[in-house]
């Protein structure tokens, strides 16, 4: 089975710890939710459920792993931080009082953790999702420290994936084609977008996932054109671009498996858009290699699409980050000023629309020294069953 | 089909705003995210993933719903309130810069949805689940607007259930018992926690649920002491405590049947326990009905059990709310200061827990006069597969 050993966590500290240094901060403090639980996750292992979670890492020495009023034993048994604190702040978004249940308060975890010294400078990573009131109790008990984002500090670990990563990864993309695969077996006409969503979640949880790696994705119709959508009650049918999303998570890392496909054949203008998706899907993949300008990618793709004249269709760029969250960092985009480097790790995300209907084409892949390695592959094809 | 009508959500925002007027505010911001989108889609029906959402609802005039830049087609598909913005403080935890994609901000949306003035008082409800990059815009773009902690003008609504918001949790605790159903008739010594959750995902979507209601719970051994947990590859054995809590979401809200039962006998100790919870689980539902202090019902139970020599077994207090969310407010705890009404509904989570295993009975209930009207109760008997 894939795992990330313990060895690998404390590592993730250590790196970490020489970022929070570098970028001259006293500590930082990692949110995680379970809309986003990677920051968090990723440090400890921990993964929240009902509450949140965060991780206080001082510059040297334990972090304090900061968890809700009911997650006790739970935590103790996942965690591979020692030190854990339960937190009000952490608690459900009902905001129970928990009368009776002793909590800490961040004064006292900052304090202890820096052998006794007030922070002066305290890094919050993780800032889009870290809520008002983890903020509003640092600046109460922490009036005198300088609060400042600190996004990078493990944006930077996170981006570059290690061998035990890439694995899991791996697995979660091989459940992913699993999942498609019984789909495609058993999709009839007249079932509803959530019922097939149903066969893809036995199959994930069948195969060794751990939970979905994202809210998955099955759309017919006109819902097709959405970039963003969930399922519905709408029912499948013939001769229309049906779109899978299917994605496994594995040991807190997300994968997902995306074609557009249909039962019986496609009138003649879909299928030329869902074919020249396929194209265009491979055309990216040629343009990913170690050291290439992330922005020039965008820059290429872009051009091929519109040379081939399909620019009108186009939302936005063909890659962006995945790893515990199937949407991490970096996006590709034509404003991004990084260069991809090796075991970066990518969705290759084809999305085209037209007025009435979409397709994204999505696989996994891994940077390498003079392209790519494939996490997945078996559904870069045009299908009709 | 369950479904709530479009007539209710104006009335929503209608009773909102007469909230927000009697509380002096101007108006109010509701946030939604993929953990807890329970206020964005009480008003607007819209459910994010992704990215997060938000509602703007002033005094007076029409609200506006606030999105990432990806959730357009879809948001103007589901969206019961007509006036949509994208912003960039609602796109995805990965902080995409999409080049070229126009958006909104809150000085303009506050503005205009206030005819040209700006609000001296914003009320932030959701204020528990609203992240750094939402207030750090506010306080940049309306640098003149005091903004305060609002909840209760939405939960105050959100307490008291309609007709139709009831119809669509029976449904959802319908389908629970369904999938329970199907986890009973399968299960078998041997089986991962996570394969039989892919039962009772499977079962979920087939009989109409929309998505789980919360994180599925089947634990087994030790695990089964967490208050919180997720379902891991550990194998499910006979003889021992094997703890379910199966939840479908039906039109936006959860539910959850929570039983503990067995695959052949249990030691005598641990079927005591499970044998004691049962009672205290019906013992809270003859504590409810209309008018009785929330904190009384917890005095009695905590009584009750004390009395019957288990007190050293709990852990929280006998109810929470449930609605859009499985857990929300209110909160039944000695510290409670609200009476029952009719038509909340409430959790009756009895959870006891020892030094190797626990147990947890969770059934729906909702509150009429004289008493309580049961939202679920196929499982609430002692199980032995």
């Amino acid at each position: 089975m894939a795992i990330i050993p313990d060895s690998e966590y404390r590592k993730r500290v250590q790196r970490l710890q020489a970022n929070v240094r570098a970028a001259g901060l006293d500590a930082v403090l990692v949110h995680g939710n379970e809309a986003d639980c990677a920051g968090v996750r990723y440090l400890s292992e921990n993964w929240p459920t009902f509450e949140s979670a965060a991780v206080f890492v001082p510059a040297a020495g334990e972090p304090v792993l900061l968890i809700g009023p009911e997650s006790e034993e739970y935590a103790k048994g996942r965690s591979k931080i020692p030190h854990i604190e339960k937190m009000v702040e952490y608690r459900e978004s009902a905001d129970p009082e928990y009368p009776g249940i002793a909590v800490a308060n961040y004064r006292d975890v900052a304090t202890k953790a820096l052998g006794g010294k007030t922070p002066k400078k305290l890094g919050i990573a993780s800032w889009s999702i870290t809520p008002l009131p983890v903020y509003m109790s640092l600046r109460q008990q922490l009036p005198d420290t300088e609060l400042v984002k600190a996004d990078d500090t493990l944006v930077s670990l996170r981006t570059i994936k290690t061998e035990a990563e890439i694995a899991c990864m791996k697995r979660a993309f091989e459940i992913s084609e699993l999942a498609v695969e019984a789909v495609l077996a058993e999709i009839k006409p007249g079932m509803t977008e959530l019922q097939v969503t149903g066969i893809a979640q036995r199959e994930l949880y069948r195969h060794g996932a751990e939970y979905e790696g994202h809210a998955l994705y099955v759309f017919c119709g006109p819902a097709t054109c959405n970039a963003i959508s969930r399922p519905t009650h709408n029912t499948i049918k013939a001769n229309e671009v049906i779109q899978l999303n299917i994605g496994a998570r594995v040991c807190g890392y997300s994968s997902s498996v995306g074609l557009p496909f249909s039962i019986g054949p496609l009138p003649e203008r879909k299928h030329r858009l869902v074919e020249f998706g396929l194209e265009a899907h491979f055309k990216t993949q040629e343009l990913l290699r170690a050291g290439k300008p992330a922005a020039a990618v965008v820059k290429e793709y872009e051009e091929f699409v519109k040379s081939r004249g399909f620019g009108q269709y186009l939302l936005y760029g063909p890659c962006h980050g995945i790893g515990m969250m199937e949407v991490e960092r970096p996006w590709m985009e034509s404003t991004s000023t990084y260069n991809l480097a090796e075991n970066m790790t990518f969705q290759v995300d084809t999305f085209f629309y037209d007025r009435d209907f979409g397709l994204r084409w999505e696989n996994g892949v891994r940077i390498v020294e003079g392209g790519i390695e494939r996490l997945s592959q078996k559904y870069m094809k045009m299908v009709q069953v």
